[in-house]
């Protein structure tokens, strides 16, 4: 008896039900563009917003009833809830979870403590996982909750402290591995500074890129074959955080000599809160080959905070999962919900109604995905208009084959350049024939 | 006779003094640090808000009736425009200037013609620059006002726009050069999008990287000694631009291995829209050691694009300066007021006024930042919050000596670090006991 | 021959054409809860936007080649422009338009030499509607182009500056009654502040007030049966509006006793720009009554200034129906596309491209919208969330039957209340379901 | 013996004083325009940030390790931390403080436990109280933290919590007046919504106009004469707070017939979250006689969300000082320091620093107002700016003695109005010489 028990398991009804708890467009099997909808999406259930917040914010106290909160934070309580979560995961047919350390288990009076309860979690959960399916997208270290880390973890001004993440994560890595996760992500939410005037920006940069490396040589060490993932955010918990958004992390890890390494969990709200639209930081990513996952969320337009609530924007989630099908895909990534419910939505209910709209959401938008794919109209039209670049003069120029002064006298000498409509508000209407 | 004759020459009389137009702190010649205030600042007049934005904006007309605003687009216009300019840059004793090459000439109908006004209008400025001793802080080439460039300049989707460029740039290079400017930028008002729809990243970053792979070579094969600088801004004109911010640019600058070739000119109201303080990109710059210049200004911290505003913060000025004195000062850059008055400030003392204000409170600024470092209080704080990186630990670990587990281990045989306060509020104070 | 001679006529042809100029959802005479699409929505084409803007922006110049942009601004290129705008209007099957006295024509030397010209072209306007049946959705006069209206027009230091204001408005007025104008907008784009150091608010309110009084009078004076619409802007062109949002400008009319006599103009984009959705501005409007008609746009959730943008998004435009649907529909006000073509969008067959999207937009949004109130379970779910508050304690309250002491010893003799799940999610789901 | 007994007691020691603890500027008895200073600021120090938050975060816990927090939430700990907080004052030598009815006691199982707690600390308030002669600026009660309030309290869809509301703000009003506090304050922090899709936001104002007439009703029969304040803020926690700046309360109060019983408390952050200068809100506040009382901190410019810093703009409060002289000052109202040091500023003495800087940055901008209202320059320019409206025209048009038609006539008759410089930089040059 779980928590969930009540709860229906949730089935595939199609577009013209009215079942609030059946999906209409999330279909495991169904193939697109020849793979499985659920092998593409890899659709997954973040741990800590469903299982382990309380419905709290900073103005108010948790609203939340669930058996495993409020009480002493034991193991055994962390056993309750890991029971629950996993009923949950299989209701819904989720065929992924992720997952912080303090999210599953409490890490105690002391490192080792600590250590010895997250495997105690890992035995259970690797049981749970045999038995229901579900896997392991990613695991992670919370290296921002604890006091001690409000100065950050690995740039924090005290190495003791860097040791001491290194301790959490080394664990959770080690987990990870043996759980199967197919990813390991960094968030570093106090990697960052409240204020310049107590900050030395060039060390702390240097200890985050040599933390950062020691991670990878672990990996290696253990023979991790999962992604490292760095997840970018422009601020929030602190006033600035390093990790700012993809191209600054991209930046990074070409100076720390990372590339390749290491590559990206874009979320879309840690895009807008850093002044970029989703598919912009999906894009970058793309073009630099750094895409490795997804958390998948929306931020309030009108409130400047990670608001972290279920998606909702097709037209945005069809433009995304277009960019990623003509990418190839994910590799070992997967589309995290990294959301939660809102504080009055108190009811284990809600939890169902937030994921199946959630997954829905993304199924409907994978299917329009593939129809642009199929039409082909908006690849064509980019390539159209790159064309020239494809020519003698286009290559001559990109190959280096021409000075600058060079190509000033070709100019000098042509006519001047016909204008050319960039038909913005044509491919927006093209894009509206698939939502 | 000029339009400026009837203003007065700007004097220093010191702080008490109650006449607007005196300058109560910019004294050029008053040594700060060892150094002539004046050397240090380089402060620098925008000809292109100064002299030739009429005072409109998107919902109005110019507002301005300067002579030579208005009337047809002639290379005599020009030379009455550029009288004027080096008159007001007297009467305020400003030691520089900057320019575009669409605001000191009209390009005319080719580029040959453009190249030849650019020769003419350059004279002129030689001889007033001999005459005056103002010296040229950088030039630019104009790529973003015509319309052949709506689709962008180097990023175009069409190479021969991209030529059209290099035609522009090359020449304003020359110039720069031939006028002695100490530097060089390149702002990409047009490099970015409006719509991902019909962009390709890939392509457009890699003709932006040739691109400017391009003017640094011709640089060198002309003997330019001066710096070249990026101008970061994410956004306005377009949607979204590339050169997004300092960490965005260094990261370019990276892959495409033109660190150590090109500096960053950071503006104040850019770094605003990019969500990030003047402060933070100026301390990311010096970290990086890629401060080349600077564009003062501030924007309006409730709208949402370019203001331009003269700067009137005292705090965030005396910060500044004190960033830049720690560092050693500017090299080649300098300030400049890329700020225009408003577009109520109809008339020529107008211009004036801010100029003042704007040169005060650099002077200001400057004295406070010396007193700042003088004291001495804030860096030894910082220097002593970070002490532990200094000692063993902590250099065992920056060089490599220990493990992600060994660092683990260590940590666990361990006590709990020490919880320190980062003092943030007694740091604020101490900064205001210098403004 | 008009300029959009060679644009093909646009015909619905149902959501399956793949035509990219056929309507697939505008339908005018297809009957939505009984009335015809075209009524209930009544789209309108805004002649400044798509008829006089250049495709100029702050940072470059037009790129838009229409035969009547450009040249002298004379009576006869207007007429030129209002020929293109008719024939465009018929191409679209546009039933609305709406002008600015500027857009229409040159307003001249002289205050009558203003009214001469718009008299001219309110006969070949006239002329047109006649011809075509496209009718007048509103007018309005422009009092923020002018350099005299730099400090405002009914907020300015000079009365005479607001006597300048009244004699436009009092001219567009008479001509909007004349031509059967249903509406008449005042958009207050200077009547707001650049800095408070040189603004004294009470004045300019109260100016404000009084010139809202006088119009007021002036349409019952001369029979307009129109409603007269406010439309509220925070900010841009000035740093500062005073019709900030729906609520200033509702608090403003309460305060000089125009609330009846004045009703609200929302925009899509001057609500993002306040801090609020384009749903919250029409809930409050239709909460209060205010509701008269609407700009339709989009802003761009990156960008912080007016992008007037063509919508697209579904979601937003299937709620703004349902609202409005459910409170009635629109009596005098329609739907304004207050939206220009990107500046790339050089072609006239861009701004067909434009609106054909927006219109579809609308009618599927609109087609949506019916299918949520026939289901009526948001309704319902929202009427029987409140329905405490139709017992006797709830309205015992309400009528005031109850001091705050007798609520508090109520309260302090009954158990704590229940928990209510708010089903956010769940909402959003079935909102979902008819997208 | 108190948490604070090591900490020193505050004194003035002049501008040159390096001692981090002492004022330079804050000197009580000081005379300004003829008043003390202290009587004219009223400085206040906000019980909850400083003596009840934890140092947590919406990503992190508790940093602070104050003995009186983390345990059992009992009287005997109100108490303890009561004592400490008044030996806190009166180190300061801080005239006021202000509490939550939260704050100060636990609100126990039951409404009347509550009350009786709360009765127990102001006994143990006004002791302290007396020995120290500490005031109380205002009282409020927290309406937004107990899971209960989720959707509301006044606008909540149950009545019961609507009850459960007015038994909190009747007891703490009661106390308040008993306290000898001169203000009340109400925060409707939960008053708004989360999602448009279940709310009837007609239902919801109107509920709670009526809380807050009972509330005045209240008011007037219990005869306390301190003044009601409603505090503005747009959002946060809720998506949307329906008391969103000045203008949206203002228009509220009219519309239910409270203007002149009720005034607003304005807060810096909530300010500039609303999309306005502080400046400007108190400038709206004061041209419509609605200023009550000032909640003093700053946000972060780059953050959207209430950071709650403590103020250290020097300009801003130099300006919202000068306006409030010149305004006569505040009536019942004072300066609450409603700011919390940040999370990693731990120690008792950083809580000490904050204040200092915070009363220190109100007093010196004090100064620098009288002495512009001495100079009278500001406020000379203003009169002059709109003497036009004096004059025998602009008062025929005020008082209503001519219509717009006769005005339009007017203007016809008459020359184009000539224009005026705004003269904006000047003005803002004019300041800096007093700051």
């Amino acid at each position: 008896m779980s928590y969930f028990t009540d709860l229906p398991a949730i089935r595939f009804e199609g577009p013209e039900s009215r079942n609030p708890l059946a999906y209409r467009y999330y279909e495991p099997d169904r193939l697109v563009l020849g793979q499985p909808m659920a092998e593409i999406l890899r659709p997954c259930v973040a741990y800590w917003h469903s299982f382990c917040w309380p419905g709290s914010d900073v103005f108010g106290s948790g609203t939340f009833e669930r058996p495993w909160l409020g009480g002493p934070d034991t193991l055994a309580m962390a056993e309750t809830k890991a029971d629950a979560a996993f009923d949950f995961f299989a209701k819904l047919g989720a065929p992924y979870f992720a997952f912080h350390d303090v999210d599953a288990v409490p890490l105690g009076r002391s490192i080792r403590e600590g250590w010895s309860n997250l495997d105690a979690i890992a035995d259970r959960f690797a049981g749970h996982m045999e038995r229901t399916g579900v896997k392991l997208l990613w695991g992670t270290a919370n290296l921002f909750s604890h006091p001690r880390y409000a100065a950050g973890a690995a740039t924090n001004p005290d190495p003791h402290i860097f040791a001491h993440a290194a301790a959490q994560v080394r664990a959770v890595l080690d987990v990870t591995k043996r759980l199967g996760g197919t990813n390991y992500v960094l968030w570093g939410g106090r990697e960052g500074y409240e204020t310049l005037l107590n900050t030395d920006l060039k060390r702390e940069l240097d200890q985050l890129g040599r933390f950062l490396a020691l991670v990878v040589e672990h990996k290696h060490r253990i023979g991790f074959t999962g992604t490292l993932l760095i997840e970018p955010k422009p601020c929030e918990p602190t006033k600035h955080q390093y990790d700012f958004d993809a191209a600054t992390v991209h930046g990074f890890l070409s100076r720390y000599d990372l590339v390749g390494e290491v590559k990206l969990n874009i979320e879309a709200n840690h895009a807008t809160l850093a002044g970029h639209s989703f598919e912009h930081e999906i894009a970058y990513a793309l073009a630099h080959d750094l895409l490795g996952s997804l958390d998948i969320n929306r931020g309030d337009p009108q409130n400047g905070w990670d608001t972290d609530q279920f998606p909702n924007d097709l037209n945005e989630m069809t433009l995304v999962l277009y960019r990623i099908l003509q990418a190839g895909g994910l590799k070992t990534g997967g589309f995290n919900f990294d959301a939660k419910v809102r504080r009055q939505s108190i009811d284990a209910i809600d939890l169902l109604h937030a994921h199946v709209g959630g997954f829905d959401l993304l199924a409907r938008a994978l299917l329009n995905a593939e129809r642009l794919i199929v039409d082909g109209g908006l690849a064509d039209f980019v390539s159209r208009r790159y064309a020239g670049w494809d020519g003698g003069f286009g290559q001559d120029i990109l190959a280096g084959r021409l000075s600058l002064a060079e190509i000033a006298e070709k100019a000098a000498a042509g006519p001047e350049p016909h204008p050319v409509s960039g038909r913005q508000e044509m491919l927006e209407n093209l894009v509206q024939r698939f939502i």
